[in-house]
């Protein structure tokens, strides 16, 4: 109930969230009650509860009930992770149902994560009401990546007037290597284009870009924590400020790869302070470092910040 | 003859050799007929009588009509291999000529190839005729790489109405390089953007990604068939189905190099299986993996498990 | 004054420096008369007056008049190098007066320097005169990288009406750097995408392709010099022709680096001989290598001889 009942809480909570803030995002089924339990004590940046592949084509109207319920109780009011909802695509005709269902309730998830998302059309449908609402966007195939400035160029377009307002881009690289008829290897090398690519396009279009998923890193059923954090720091060095895990205890290290570099952070910080001596001389729009500074562009910095300061502990 | 009359054996061929059949792919020039004859003994998937590069310029005319004098007597009509025919470029004011000797028989080839394509206006000519006929089109300029989405979304809407229809792209690597002034080096790191967008757009247009030629390999005028492997397996892991051999002896390790991989095959025979089971249903288009299937789909499924079950000899 | 007054020797300075031959750029603050003074003797193919990033906030008025007057005194009209201006970013509302101060008198600089150039809106404005001036724009956000094809096309458009004339690309790559929120490692994998990205747009569009700044090399102060040469070899090895330098103790290293290739200058060589060869028999345009000759080509194919043939003594 929090999102509705406590505006400025739920602006505050978006504008946290936004942009280089989801490290760590974690995929719970929408139909298992237990797991969502689970997850309201885990401290993960953004946790989805999933209707996509995460939910058997049987229990769909299941994962759909139970996500509703939860957001109508507000079960997750006091946690400090984003509770966002993955409808599946639009392709598969589960999407509008999906839609329907977890949007019906007066408490709107803050955040809708879409999957497949491969061209302008697959954006192009109208939501009601008027209470902004997250979108991010995963781009999964070879059509998506080849329309991909299209797709932002659209989804930014249409922010304007539909709620959905873009968020992020998430790079999903197993469905991707299935559709180039490619097996993903160790270093990425063979998807480089398309990994990088994308991180350029998010950044053009002001989206965070979310890196592929954690491979499978096991020796002897021991999670291989150093190769996970191998793999952090190979997004992030080209720019990518989150992950999807798939294990709990993946969280923190993922966490602490995609905290936020020092050159970030003292673009943060100078911004801000640049701003803040523009608003006292009552100027309004103005340029720092050779980019006109507008509001999204002031948020992402005090994410930044935040995100920072409040995770010094970790 | 038999492209002509035996138009349900035509229909066979142009499905077995769509998509991710043509793993090898030999030229050879279409005015030497010792060679045209000696090729109908080799086993490649595709062979490519040629108009342009592997041609004197005052040869040209004899090439022409050799290889419309060898279509018209169904020479090749035992041959497993897919006898297809180079013109020359657009730009090259040969090519024209060489569209009407070639075109203008009784007995069309199955696939034309296409050098030198670097804008939709390129391929925005009309040919007259309602046989279908395979295009494959060459990719070796900057500017034909900035141009690739444009030139195959022209080639796809003009597939509907014109008799061509686009089937793959080939990555022209030698004359990208001396666009780019660069050398090509053996890892070929210096164009692998390129080479990484080629097999992208490819497969978001549905068309097979053939790579580059084989690089002169031999050590002491012994054909270096380690170092081939190597190249081929490095094309294959980005999603490249076949690629360009320079000698016979070639064909054989290119040929098993590009076998479909498991993933591949897997995703073949569940989209197949899920067909059939759509059919007996009654219904008609699905989605299978997120995917709407259509038949192009569908066909490229059924030519990789032909592909395969042709080929466990090799 | 031998911009204007000696337009044939201006036609000629205008060719030798076009497309492939600026291999060292080197910045001189406007502001700074006595270092501009130092760069007379020096051996730069491009030196770059400026307005920008090397000039403090308090100064671009001294930096403007102070590049005018240079101008205005013909003081460069006996260097071999390339005397060009850099102004201020079309966003940072400085760029208006820079151009009317630098281009308000009777001496223009032969070339342009456009920082922070995002979409083809930037280059969208209007100059007076119709003497031709090359216009160099700097790709350095992930914007301009994904809108680099449309601004490379524009500013095509625009040079048959107005008086810039593109010439070249230089890739930002530290503000790209600072853009994705990554630190730009010794090898540049992070950013290999928007680097070979940035190549293939400028050949497609015929533009010089000048590479990022070089990264501060030294040990113990001992400038590094073989890390610079590596440097240098690394972006020749993907087309780059030029590079920016910080010292002039670089200038040397970076000219020697950027020679043309062996390939490059066999092309060159070929194309002049054919040109000849069809001016003899009357014919204007024809093909080489299968791409059509225009008039650019054929001045690129000059330009490489000729500084091929002034700089064996390299």
């Amino acid at each position: 109930m929090w999102l509705i009942l406590r505006p400025s809480f739920f602006m505050l909570s978006v504008q946290v969230r936004c942009c280089s803030s989801r490290r760590a995002i974690l995929y719970v089924p929408g139909d298992d009650i237990r797991k969502l339990n689970k997850a309201l004590s885990l401290d993960a940046d953004c946790i989805v509860m999933d209707c996509e592949d995460g939910v058997a084509t049987n229990r769909k109207e299941e994962a759909r009930v139970t996500i509703r319920q939860w957001l109508d109780e507000g079960r997750a009011s006091n946690s400090t992770s984003e509770w966002s909802v993955r409808v599946n695509s639009v392709e598969s005709d589960l999407c509008k149902e999906d839609l329907q269902t977890v949007l019906g309730g007066a408490n709107k998830p803050p955040t809708l994560l879409l999957p497949k998302v491969e061209s302008k059309e697959h954006i192009q449908w109208h939501m009601g009401g008027c209470q902004k609402i997250n979108l991010i966007m995963y781009i999964e195939s070879a059509r998506a990546v080849v329309n991909l400035p299209d797709i932002c160029r659209t989804a930014e377009q249409l922010s304007s007037t539909a709620p959905l307002k873009p968020a992020a881009l998430v790079f999903g690289s197993d469905d991707l290597c299935a559709n180039l008829g490619v097996t993903r290897s160790d270093n990425g090398t063979e998807i480089l284009y398309a990994r990088q690519k994308l991180v350029l396009v998010a950044k053009a279009f002001h989206l965070q870009a979310i890196d592929m998923r954690v491979q499978v890193l096991c020796f002897d059923n021991i999670p291989d924590l150093d190769g996970l954090q191998r793999q952090c720091e190979a997004g992030a060095r080209m720019g990518y400020t989150g992950k999807q895990v798939i294990h709990p205890v993946q969280i923190p290290i993922v966490q602490q790869a995609f905290m936020p570099t020092a050159a970030i952070v003292e673009w943060a910080e100078g911004l801000i302070a640049a701003f803040q001596e523009h608003q006292k001389l009552g100027k309004g729009a103005f340029v720092y470092k050779g980019s006109m500074i507008d509001m999204p562009l002031l948020r992402q910095a005090e994410n930044i910040i935040k995100l920072v300061s409040s995770n010094t502990k970790v």
